[in-house]
């Protein structure tokens, strides 16, 4: 998606620890016209799956979802972090393992929301190592719902994430996809 | 705003304490369609206000802001929930007190994102105590910010936080406004 590509050169910072920083427009501070486009692009990459519902995680994948929800017009759900104490039979939870910050969370979903007859897209802001992506897949299997698929907006495709999706069978999407941080230069697969 | 009383009525589920659980379309589970809406109202509210940017707090606020800056086409800005850790100088930071969870919590917001340049506009769920909006309006002060106005989606008008913002002179706009829960059933301000 070029307009995001372009976005990703001009705004995004890269950190040490192969950490691209694009809190300007996408997960902190969120540009919402970049986001509808964003929507509809996903609108067109997934318009031959049947979708009863989007999913993602708090905080930073409601924006995508919802303006994926916008074009799908099916409910957007977004997954809540536990806190620790909380065990809850109303809920499906799974445990999400964070590689930037080296702990285990766990979230939830309420079980009202999700079903056997639900096809759901399962969309987030960055995949890397695929452990949010993973935790979704979950609590969709403890509900019994399908997967349609997988929408991200950036993915690292070094870190191992894509390659699980897609070597599991599900149809993956992603928006940007970053080769390497070579000479602390972006550099997206397929370009010269 | 009569579709948003409408589904409160029929989806949302009174609770013990004052209580009204709206997540099957609002805060967990997310209606994209009405979300949109909800942005359109605010559009026409504060149609006559500056405004630079939508200001929030993650992560309920962010639907609704969100659809609101696809109508100002202005960035929208949501205040993250540090970490108890956390002493960063780079970000404005106060305090929100929970009456439901008789907690302090922090959030902050990335010094980069707000300015003496910008006239920001509010947006949250809920207002009951107003102690969310307390802490963005101290954020926006912090950061020299105009404060253009604050819109709120459902607001619970016996809880002392719209008397607050009113008596404080900011513009307050909410689309639903509840008086109270006598018998059991939701009351709107104004009806029969």
């Amino acid at each position: 998606m070029e307009i995001l590509e372009k976005r990703i050169r001009q705004d995004g910072e890269l950190l040490p620890g192969n950490v691209l920083k694009v809190n300007s427009f996408l997960n902190h501070q969120i540009d919402p016209d970049l986001m509808f486009a964003i929507g509809q692009e996903f609108g067109k990459l997934f318009t031959g799956e049947k979708i009863t519902k989007i999913l993602t995680c708090e905080a930073s994948g409601i924006a995508p979802a919802l303006t994926t929800g916008l074009i799908f017009h099916v409910p957007v759900v977004f997954a809540r972090k536990s806190k620790p104490s909380t065990l809850n039979k109303e809920c499906y939870e799974t445990e999400v393992f964070s590689y930037t910050k080296q702990v285990t969370n766990k979230i939830n979903v309420d079980k009202k929301f999700l079903s056997k007859d639900d096809s759901v897209l399962i969309i987030d802001d960055f995949l890397a190592n695929g452990e949010a992506v993973k935790g979704l897949i979950n609590i969709a299997k403890k509900a019994n719902s399908k997967v349609a698929g997988v929408g991200i907006v950036i993915e690292k495709t070094f870190q191992g994430g894509s390659k699980w999706i897609v070597d599991n069978g599900y149809h993956l999407e992603s928006l940007a996809r970053i080769a390497n941080f070579d000479n602390n230069t972006v550099h997206f697969v397929g370009e010269e």
